[in-house]
């Protein structure tokens, strides 16, 4: 790949005849929307248009199309980076998005996961073992219900306490007293355990309101934040992550993966855009992502073709504790498990004593093999 | 429908024995994220937990599944919305979002278009006819160039002559020297013509760069600008329009519509969160949305079921000059016509020329019948 191009790569459905001027329409679509013979300026037919690198069929009518775009169409902005990834092409039935490689200067301004796996293993204390997360649910718990389930869970030993992602600014819960409970739920609860949880509040709202929370978290001690990219906008997570100083996990909501396959938008922009750890829905939960692809996210964040930080897979979403061994087993100890409902379902006297169990089977598991 | 809930429909592929907890699992997912029994807070069951209000078969194997959500659950937050309405079931690959219907204290929370239709028609002097609207692409045009091809509209007698959504602050045609060429062309060419378009540069980055961009196109005397809200994130258009003071056009880059279905991210969510004037693929263009979803989109956007403002319907995307009295007889006057590729490719000597064809054709449509 040339050192100063976007790589991209789509599934495209069409015919064997139409193959060369589908891939042609698509290069030309996300940049200059004109077809060649209209490019009667010589700096647009020289710097703006890419090329189309390679195609190669993938099954019955359908191919894979590689195209480069020069760097410079992205104008070095994280917002017009999709764009030219994928803008007006997402409205076209017959094609998909199944991957993305921005160079080497590209992927420095975007920055990437600023605490990654290393990082976020600091912040919470944890080697040599995977880590244990839990979310803070469901929505309509009062700031000091939301203390009191998340010293429960930092007495059971879990590493990663965090929101639920649903948990924004509401009256009944403000922002601020949810953070100030939930911190010092853990700073209490460290004091007879001797380990600290990291408690990770979600931010949520347009970007001044999700700049003031962070400001506030991060007042208040907090080490970690919850975001949701596709609902805050990916490059408000991208201006965010700057001077934040906290690790980031982003969650994958309004994802909707038809489209832009699941691995690339979790396993590659989701990172490039400055998450520390991705949470996505594991195989065999209630969001139906196959093995393959939860394998490949995971793959994908901790060994990034870019020249950003590894970052930590979050599998989540149905995970049951008595499965932690399996599911370890398939991933390996860089990871975050994320257990939820799975904690909380059965009854509030049960939760420290099933944190413990969730802890401790991972602690049991170590680096595996 | 309740005064004080948010009504979202739901397509769900499902069997009719698994239907009525399928629905129960979906309305559960997007607020509380666990099983009724797991709710032992009173307040939770009470204030938290919505309806499931009809389902219905719409074909083999796939029901509509009406839910209202309590609008406290949303917290009054535009990103907070988005979780309520598609936040985790956008992953689970059964369900697509059909509609979505918020009620009157959010829609004016939200706001939605601060100009509209009437609005947009005011600033571009435009009324007894659709308005004509324009591009200036390709990206890897100067400044200079712009300004130039600007003019070239503006003498034509297009009323809203708009960036491509690609082109952004890019070092070879910076924002603040392209939007004085281009509102300088409007200018030159009003004095020549009496009667001043409308330019709309393209707002791309991240907030506070969004942020910057709108102020000085405000202080330079721009009267509209172009945003691509699922680029952007549709929170920060949100929060941008509350001051913004100027029209907004909504473009459609990465909407990616296969699991949203168009018509509600396009026709209700765009408006709701504040575009005055919303671009789509028309039908019959390269993007193939059908002539019944663009009908519905214009539609939404013009009689909006929330207490908001009218917005204007902008097909655009491959529509021919010669076309225009076959769309405009399919969508009547209150439209705001794009042509971008149509005026430019033929050649440089010919747009004014095609300009003015394009909008003699839509003078000479007036309001239709």
């Amino acid at each position: 790949m040339n050192g100063d191009a976007v790589e991209i790569v789509y599934r495209v459905r069409t015919s064997a005849e139409a193959l060369e001027s589908r891939a042609e329409a698509l290069l030309l679509e996300q940049t200059v929307e004109l077809p060649r013979s209209a490019l009667r300026w010589d700096f647009v037919r020289r710097e703006m248009v890419g090329r189309v690198v390679s195609t190669a069929p993938v099954g019955e009518g359908e191919y894979r199309v590689t195209i480069e775009q020069p760097e410079a169409t992205t104008g070095g902005d994280p917002a017009q980076l999709l764009n030219v990834v994928f803008g007006n092409s997402s409205l076209q039935p017959d094609v998909e998005l199944e991957d993305v490689r921005v160079p080497p200067a590209l992927a420095r301004a975007l920055g990437g996961p600023r605490f990654g796996i290393a990082g976020l293993r600091t912040v919470a204390g944890v080697s040599g073992r995977a880590l244990t997360a839990t979310a803070i649910k469901p929505m309509g718990l009062s700031a000091q219900q939301a203390g009191g389930m998340c010293r429960a869970f930092a007495l059971g030993g879990i590493d990663v306490i965090k929101d639920d992602h649903g948990l924004a600014d509401h009256a009944f819960c403000p922002f601020g007293e949810r953070i100030r409970a939930c911190l010092d739920a853990t700073a209490r609860a460290a004091q007879e355990t001797g380990r600290r949880s990291v408690y990770a509040p979600n931010l949520i709202g347009g970007p001044s309101a999700v700049m003031r929370q962070a400001e506030e978290a991060r007042g208040l001690g907090a080490r970690a934040v919850v975001l949701s990219p596709m609902v805050l906008g990916l490059p408000v997570v991208a201006e965010l992550v700057r001077d934040l100083g906290m690790v980031v996990l982003a969650h994958p909501a309004l994802v909707g993966v038809r489209r832009i396959h699941p691995e690339v938008l979790l396993g590659v922009l989701f990172p490039l855009y400055g998450a520390d750890a991705v949470i996505y829905p594991n195989a065999g939960g209630r969001f139906s992502f196959s093995r393959e692809t939860c394998a490949e996210i995971a793959r994908l964040l901790r060994t990034p073709r870019s020249a950003i930080a590894p970052a930590m897979p979050v599998p989540a979403g149905g995970i049951r504790p008595e499965r932690v061994p399996e599911v370890l087993a398939a991933y390996g100890a860089d990871t975050m498990l994320l257990i939820g409902g799975g904690l909380i379902e059965p009854a509030e006297d049960t939760l420290v004593a099933r944190c413990r169990q969730f802890a401790e089977s991972v602690q049991a598991f170590g680096y595996g093999r």
